[in-house]
């Protein structure tokens, strides 16, 4: 073999450091010291007896958060986006007829999906902030006869959260599995999969939950098991966000995201702010959309705010890009102390940032 | 809302405690501390100016650890497996020829994910233990005229390291792309990408990089690109586990796994053990395979020194199953303090556990 053709790269030679940051955007939030430190436990193996048991903890914990005693509850190896793909890859066979409600991007996507499945996909669509309601969901089941009906619980692009009630009964009255996209509410705002109706229900580690991208909740009625190297270490730290939920009581997580985001809301209309989501009880509390504001340019407040305060605050996405600012204040970062700190960084920047006449 | 129907579950309200153990097998290895603490960092945005930069850093240290200058050069999120399964889904079209060479499981299961994109599989099969010599797969090559030839680089399952040079120019002579599936072997045994005509390799993180399972080193000559949130923290332990590398030194890292192994593999003779790949080159050094001592339980074996030293070492796998014992050496744990110990453990398990007239 003959001397080595590329050489020991000079950027790895360096130190490692990252950066501190508030991370209020629509995810990835921050992570508690308690979850980062599980992470850094010792490695087991996959199949070893603790790994199991830890996998069981896991378990009990995403039951207790989707409040289901659904026997297939698991993590996807994977970020939320793997358990959209597990969900629907296991919930519909090629020619099946599905629905898919797009309120937002998420439902786009789901649709996307389910096209390269080979599905007969169907849509209802509203407006961005729109949402839909129980009659209008009956008559498209009713029209296309879905095997599977897909909702977004919390839409992080628009921040609608979406009624659940008296769907679940609907989708099972016309013969049709109800799949619910949680991945930027659960643990923010309540949804309660059995009593609910709820078939297939999915969430994200790293929004509420607080934990590092890389695990994602899921539950079903049947079906779908995995067989590989799991990441062990990042299920250290989902087993120890799930705890973190179980001590503070899911009650109490759906009270102190929907105070703050209250709060918050009230101090962003007293700058003088609106509010994208008109119906007060449609607004997520865990994603909160502002109009943007007229006459900036929204990049500028975002880079602003980042570069001055170290926060991430984000511009909209798929239907809502260029409308909106979103603010996410989610687990540990749902707090009046953050709200506080992002009011004083948005009044700064539009003092700050450029305004034209408008 | 009603009260809650499932309540905080006990087990996760209880401190989480790993057990410390000697990881052995034929791998997730020992993660060192430098790499857990740098998956302790602070959280960012996944599409953060500084996670651009790690990632490149990382994009770096798997060019210098894979020896290539290929562009597309990144980390999958996921284990090995999803690297194996996005190196041959962005590869193979439907009704492709591809072949695949069957020397123990991996081969087995490459040809499985090739046969559900619907291509037509053709595979050379040795027994386990075996490899294939040139004129065998230039035969094979010249004979189902593929787009694409699968090699497992470092059979975990049987503990042979497959030779390389020469087959890039064969693949090339028949218009064919050279795939090379390394997770078990990259960084413990010398393999140069560019100068052995490598088209598509890919190995895992939690072999001889230590890292956390969950990122899976890949690099392409062109082709696919994913976004999704990434797992960022076990980013953070990809980019020191190749920093690591890069200090050490790649010919270093070959030099002490080669000198670590045949160590191993005297001692082992000396007990009166014997070694499964008779071959001497074409022994592993990342995993070695001792041929099951007759008259024994191979599980009693595991068992007791799993339970008596906290140590793990594995039984066979797939075509290698019952018939072998596997001792994984990668990384941090490729030592002789560590072959020692084994030696030991294996000794006192062959005086401990109950042996059969044979």
């Amino acid at each position: 073999m003959s001397a080595l053709s590329v050489l020991p790269p000079e950027c790895l030679l360096q130190p490692f450091i990252v950066p501190k940051r508030l991370m209020l955007g629509p995810g990835p939030s921050n992570v508690p010291a308690r979850i980062s430190a599980a992470g850094a436990q010792p490695m087991l193996g996959h199949l070893h007896a603790e790994t199991i048991e830890i996998m069981n903890q896991i378990k009990s914990g995403i039951q207790y958060a989707f409040q289901t005693q659904n026997r297939v509850t698991l993590a996807v190896s994977g970020p939320g986006h793997a358990a959209m793909e597990c969900a629907i890859f296991n919930s519909l066979e090629p020619g099946e007829s599905v629905l898919i409600a797009v309120n937002g991007i998420w439902g786009e996507r789901a649709a996307e999906i389910a096209e390269r499945i080979g599905a007969k996909v169907n849509t209802v669509v509203t407006s961005a902030g729109g949402y839909f309601t129980n009659e209008e969901i009956e008559q498209a089941l009713d029209k296309y006869r879905p095997v599977v009906f897909f909702l977004t619980h919390g839409e992080s692009s628009t921040g609608v959260v979406h009624p659940i009630d008296g769907i679940g009964d609907l989708c099972h009255k016309y013969n049709c599995l109800f799949l619910v996209d949680s991945v930027a509410a659960l643990g923010g705002t309540p949804i309660c999969m059995d009593e609910q109706g709820i078939d297939i229900m999915y969430t994200g580690s790293q929004k509420v939950l607080n934990a590092p991208p890389g695990t994602a909740p899921i539950s079903f009625s049947e079906r779908a098991c995995y067989h590989h190297t799991g990441p062990i270490t990042s299920f250290y730290g989902l087993r120890e966000s799930l705890a973190i939920l179980a001590e503070t009581g899911l009650e109490n997580s759906w009270k102190r995201h929907k105070e703050v985001a209250e709060y918050f809301h009230k101090g962003l209309e007293e700058m003088g702010l609106k509010l994208f989501v008109q119906d007060k009880k449609a607004r997520l509390p865990t994603v909160t959309t502002i109009v943007a504001p007229p006459g900036y340019d929204w990049r500028e407040i975002t880079g602003y705010i980042m570069k001055t305060y170290n926060i991430e605050i984000s511009g909209g996405l798929g239907p809502s890009a260029g409308m909106v600012l979103r603010v996410g204040l989610m687990g540990c970062n749902s707090s009046k102390a953050n709200v506080d700190l992002v009011l004083e960084a948005l009044a700064d920047a539009l003092k700050h940032c450029h305004k034209s006449r408008v």
